[in-house]
């Protein structure tokens, strides 16, 4: 079994202590509630000055943020978006208008009703939604826990491209209109230009997968987790709840353009960008081995699930274990990327 | 029309620009839910550290006054809670099993099942918890919006304690163990020493009051708020969304034991605390006016709606406007106390 984080411990051992009668439990991407009439899935996730976006951006882009990050987490069990209740705490001067317009704006975009919310005063901006989904007309919820030997596993987007974006904003990148300002070693190549913008963009304005998850919800099976916290730390985790292992190839993972420019100039490495980078907000979903998701949908299929509890890689025709890397809410420096070394030696084949 | 504060005309502001379908909208304690199964309630409150509680309190505290707090707002509402979503956020250091066990017990102790959650690191300790209650079998939901003119006014509970206990915690009291530690100067008489005690405790451990939410919501008409931000601030907010004023008796008004001898060692005024202190975590509520809440509740009448939209209190047989006063979460100095002067002149009878 692959080695959980600090963090997935911690919920591991929450689980246990907060077994009892009533939700479905713990552990997937949104909490699914069954009693009183649901069925509903919710979820909930904060945005804090300087852990998740600088602290001077544009509170439009905060609320529009909080939102998507949100929205993923729905995606992800298959869930349409239906009330979202907001905390916000800010220290005076934050302007709480701006932010609120645009984020009762994108509540309309998506199709959710503002129901509710509190607020407070706080020497640090941070914002907390919760939001509630419904179960589809005819629809199954998506777990994490549905991944079975032999399937296949899938991404919904690239990976890599929004930490190369939050790389970007910590090397002096800034979006203080629609269009991301760059340090000037960024913008010797226009094609380079524009792909760091656009991975300023994606990483600071992701777009929930929602279609994707209601299409996997009308599978026969299929499970599936949203990319928060890094590929193979989302990975692991969706392996853990099946009980199941995977073995990805690296030259099937989708990568954005120019990422290889961006890492080099960046001083990092593309793979370990789009393993262990996080926040790219597309699902990682596995399928039986014959279904495919729509064409239109970007989708590429980038391994295979395994009876062995381990998660493997294979690169150039060697296969090595993969280390679960990412984001470990709990670890000192959360805000940085926490690589794990991989261990150099080749694994069995 | 009794004036609104910053936070409630903002709120208000959101409530235009929110509206939409689905909910029935922002302005009770929680959000009631009737589309795809319900009918929910869902409410959510965060805990912030250095804003409602010292920095320094021990993490169980800290859980069992977040859980405390939001249930207050499903007793205001007359739901039974069934789950909740916990969004923690803490600096390096913090105990977070110490937080957690102590929320997962508090849970179960309410009949609540923790069924989702988010972690993150911050500088700043937070908790930000959602609740989900049902509508009791029978039962209807309480709203803030039915008062009506001609209806008796009452309160759950004492109030003025807990702003006495945050006034102390201010001067140097503190809570180690579960015996609060006093200045020197609260332990002259043993009779206010431990109603000093007490007033940390109500501070720090307030006791929501489902049963009688409960019972409000089997009663052929009321309506309730529940006290957060001070009697006269959350008063004003009840009559404004009831459409009616009320007069309150200022000698009906229940205060704890000692509260005048706390108040003075404090440099307090004693009907400050009573009117504006908030935090008191009782229902302030109304009914028809020949009925009566069980006489075991601690239940007091303290006054009677008005067709006149306005507040006033009667105070030894003179009757002055009542300016809403307390909390207002998005005021510069948000963790102090705000009074408004009241007008000197007496009102009109």
């Amino acid at each position: 079994m692959a080695a959980l984080a600090g963090e997935d411990r911690l919920i591991a051992w929450l689980r246990r202590r907060a077994r009892g009668a009533g939700g479905e439990g713990l552990g997937d991407d949104a909490a699914l509630l069954r009693g009183g009439g649901g069925p509903w899935a919710l979820t909930v996730d904060a945005q804090i000055a300087g852990v998740h976006f600088p602290p001077d951006l544009d509170p439009r882009l905060v609320a529009r943020r909080l939102l998507a990050v949100n929205l993923s987490d729905l995606a992800a069990v298959g869930a349409e978006p239906r009330y979202a209740l907001l905390a916000l705490a800010a220290p005076p001067g934050f302007d709480h208008r701006r932010f609120l317009a645009a984020a009762v704006a994108s509540c309309r975009r998506w199709g959710v009703q503002l129901a509710g919310g509190d607020l407070a005063q706080s020497p640090l901006a941070s914002a907390t939604l919760t939001l509630v989904g419904a179960r589809p007309r005819g629809g199954r919820w998506v777990r994490r826990s549905g991944a079975r030997p032999g399937d296949r596993l899938w991404l919904g987007g690239t990976v890599g491209e929004s930490a190369a974006g939050r790389w970007l904003l910590a090397a002096g990148a800034s979006l203080r209109s629609n269009r991301p300002e760059l340090p000037a070693r960024f913008t010797a190549s226009e094609a380079l230009a524009a792909a760091a913008r656009q991975a300023v963009r994606r990483h600071l304005s992701p777009r929930p997968q929602l279609a994707l998850g209601r299409w996997l919800g009308r599978q026969r099976r299929a499970a599936a987790i949203d990319l928060s916290d890094g590929l193979s730390r989302d990975l692991a985790r969706l392996c853990h709840a099946s009980g199941v292992g995977a073995t990805v190839a690296a030259g099937a993972l989708p990568a954005p353009p120019h990422l290889l420019g961006l890492a080099h100039l960046l001083g990092r490495d593309p793979l370990e960008l789009m393993l262990a980078g996080g926040e790219d907000y597309v699902l990682l979903f596995t399928l039986p081995r014959r279904a495919a998701p729509p064409p239109l949908a970007g989708c590429r299929e980038i391994g295979e699930i395994t009876r062995e509890t381990t998660l493997r890689i294979r690169e150039q025709g060697r296969v090595r274990p993969l280390r679960p890397a990412g984001w470990d809410h709990l670890r000192a420096g959360g805000g940085e990327i926490q690589i794990e070394p991989a261990p150099g030696g080749a694994g069995s084949g």
